[in-house]
């Protein structure tokens, strides 16, 4: 806990099988207009939709509706969202969907009361939020982004080919975030596994940087066990309620401000994984899968000490008779056989990439200077390269 | 995570070296009136109380003075403090000390604008709060009850022998926490100490509890491993900064509400510990130091699981030929080895307890549901015997 920070995190979370009913002590608290933000449709099949309007209609709010929004909201769909906001003089904006939705909500919110250009302004120059932000309240159909109790919001332009992220302060947080684990259960098990890839590296962007010795570090550890041993049972019985609660708690842990605390960052993985999004629009957790064991087996020499400390930790790799470069590559070798295990992609050529595109992403992508080893063109090209 | 339950802590903290440059960014949100709440005025010697009566006259305010509160805060000195924030008709309570100066801090916050008498309503009959709370501020110097971050308020009535905790609402929560692990390395070695041991059964008092498998779990292992490492750090070399802020940093997470969450608990140590304490006066921490063995070691044929998976994942015990019950066992004694080498107190004798007051404790422990074992009072009896 080396550096000066300053932790707040005032989202009120309701959790478990009975969650949604939270949404109606939240809705009081604000105006009639709500705005309902929603994905391609799979709530409205699933029920989860006819669910939160009745709610809406007994709490008698005036719903306004946004769906279609899509897995990597882009910059077009923003500046619909934010005119529709506007129209309907929104008081709440209710996101009902996985991260991508509540991400694309929270970009609504900070553009509302603002004249400028919300791609420019956010994503672009990462200006700070000057206006007055619509309040947001989350339904979480999928885990993963960590985005229903955080101020992160990534957006797409397609047109430029950039997947940025902008991390807002505290006053953009959902104020409130349903929840339930059982909405998460009718996710098709690509989806699911892709989340808890997310889930996997946001705490590992977190962990592998810095030289001290953390209370962060041994947090994250735990959730990477817990995560473990939950998504070794969740790939086997998607129904498993305890796997899927705890999946669920692990995500929103991993990623809501807690585990960065006093201690550097990397966030690598996820500028090249975004940089492939931006150009196959592939799901998020697979562009980060497809990248991480190149990346991580290049920055290993690095940071070694940590790497060794991993596979101890996570992995309970045996350490008799070996030095911590074996016992870190051991650590990796673990991580790669599990991820496969679980049937995550571990290669770009699976996610519609191809050699003639590397270049391309090689530009897309933002060099970030936490982790251990900061990247010149040649090494993200040739990371690039070994997840083909 | 099987449980229903609601998360959120809205406690504002200021964690570092310059920490307490944040109290500017707090007091403008307050009225005028200031009631400042201390101890036995070690922060006079050190000077935090100069530091922080500056910052108050620099941001205008008038400072009511409520100094004195003792390490187990009596209601006689509660029904005091009551009266002094009434004449001050504050708009704020800054506590200045450690969690008995904080807890008495939230028991006047609540009880200002009540008309009832604060002990028999909140620590005898446990009622809610129906008043309007007084907005309560810290300045923290002493680690370990957590009360920085939640609602817990422990208050003894010498009379009649009774030294009972209230967990409070969010709304009863700190506005915000001011944590500069500097602050905390005037303490005596036996304050850390005990301090260390607070919130190490704050942790277990949580852990040892439920057949779950459970993200909570995995939080407090990394908790604990980051407390046992840093502590072993301090007891050492006490002004080793990246120690004594691990610890500070592990305090605040351990009772703040999360690693609870989902679970059952247990407490019958702090029910324990508390009645020694309403008996001797002796220094909470170290209450616990001295019953806690017998009390695990009682309990542990009941949750035998639990106790072997707290030897290999915190006190890496070696499992290879052993079966549960002899793992669960070295991981004990392998904590209790742990707590002598950093110098607690493991008898009762030490803190002034002798035979002839045992039915006397007995009388005054109150009985908890959560644990592995729900205790009768000959085992009560037998425990704090075994404690002697």
């Amino acid at each position: 806990m080396l550096g000066n920070f300053t932790y707040c995190n005032p989202t009120k979370l309701y959790f478990g099988k009975d969650a949604l009913s939270g949404l109606k002590d939240e809705l009081p608290k604000y105006g009639d207009n709500v705005l309902l933000v929603y994905g391609g449709g799979s709530i409205k099949k699933n029920g989860i939709y006819d669910k939160v309007v009745n709610i809406l209609k007994e709490c008698g709010k005036n719903i306004f509706e946004d769906g279609g929004v899509m897995p990597n909201p882009s910059s077009v769909k923003l500046n619909e969202g934010i005119e529709r906001a506007r129209a309907a003089k929104a008081d709440l904006i209710l996101a009902v969907g996985g991260g991508s939705v509540c991400d694309y909500a929270k970009a609504v919110s900070v553009s509302v009361n603002c004249d400028e250009d919300a791609w420019e302004k956010y994503f672009i120059k990462f200006d700070d939020v000057t206006c007055d932000v619509v309040p947001v309240g989350c339904v979480l159909t999928m885990v993963g982004t960590g985005s229903e109790m955080n101020g992160g919001s990534v957006i797409t332009n397609h047109e430029q080919k950039l997947k940025i992220g902008h991390v807002f302060d505290e006053n953009v947080f959902p104020k409130f975030s349903i929840l339930n684990p059982e909405f998460t259960m009718t996710l098709p098990r690509y989806q699911m596994i892709s989340g808890i890839y997310d889930i996997m590296s946001h705490i590992l962007e977190q962990y592998f940087s810095g030289e001290d010795d953390n209370t962060s570090d041994y947090i994250m550890e735990g959730l990477l066990r817990s995560l473990i041993h939950s998504a070794d049972i969740a790939v086997k019985n998607p129904n498993d309620y305890e796997a899927r609660s705890n999946i669920m708690w692990t995500a929103t842990w991993a990623l809501n401000t807690l585990v960065d605390k006093g201690k550097s960052t990397d966030w690598m993985v996820h500028m090249l994984g975004q940089a492939v999004g931006a150009h196959t629009d592939a799901t998020h957790g697979m562009t980060l899968a497809a990248v991480s064991m190149p990346y991580y087996r290049h920055i290993l020499p690095y940071g070694e000490k940590k790497f060794a400390r991993y596979a101890l930790n996570v992995w309970n790799i045996d350490a008799h008779g070996k030095n911590n470069r074996q016992i870190a590559i051991e650590g990796l070798d673990a991580m790669e056989r599990w991820m496969k295990s679980l049937g995550l992609i571990t290669n770009l050529k699976d996610l519609g990439a191809d050699e003639s595109m590397i270049e391309g992403i090689v530009k897309s992508t933002l060099v970030m200077d936490g982790g251990y080893k900061v990247l010149d063109t040649d090494e993200i090209r040739s990371i690039l390269k070994a997840s083909l």
